[in-house]
């Protein structure tokens, strides 16, 4: 229910801002997710994967993100990176300047 | 009514200071809004975008503000970007130095 969900309950992980490229870095969406798993879920809609397999690493360099408390220790407004069968991690270098400080 | 939206409701989220600009950064307008909604709407307004189609998304990296509770989640004074059919997001640096620190 509602209630369940609101951050009233302390047992509840507040929901934190993420945002969440592809692997080409052409589309990235701001999506707000409880755990790790609600973004897995809401990346699958957002970027309309389907049933198709992937998974999430850091956009900076790669790291896989796979456990809940790891995802937890995570800033807010973390960039994620989506990749699917046979795409790797690039690092931003390689695709021009586009993220560079 | 008019108490439902006052600040004295707690449901009812208070404006906040929206800063927004044109594609080519050209343009940046101050704009208050309540919602992602009410962004949508003044940014139309204020641009003169009439009923062309247009999404929001960060000035600063280009991640797409799509979901009322992410619009939610940003800071004040968060400077999105109007993006119209066939406009992409370039990062500053390409189009000069104005908005490097």
């Amino acid at each position: 229910t509602q209630e369940l969900l609101s951050e009233s309950s302390p047992e509840a992980p507040k929901a934190r801002p993420c945002r969440v490229s592809t692997a080409d870095r052409s589309v990235r969406k701001g999506i707000m997710a409880h755990s790790l798993k609600d973004l897995q879920h809401k990346v699958r809609d957002t970027l309309m994967l389907a049933d198709k397999p992937f998974f999430l690493v850091l956009e900076e360099d790669g790291t896989a993100v796979e456990t809940e408390e790891y995802f937890q220790a995570l800033a807010d407004d973390t960039v994620f990176m989506v990749l699917q069968k046979a795409q790797k991690w690039q690092p931003p270098s390689e695709l021009g300047t586009r993220y560079q400080l």
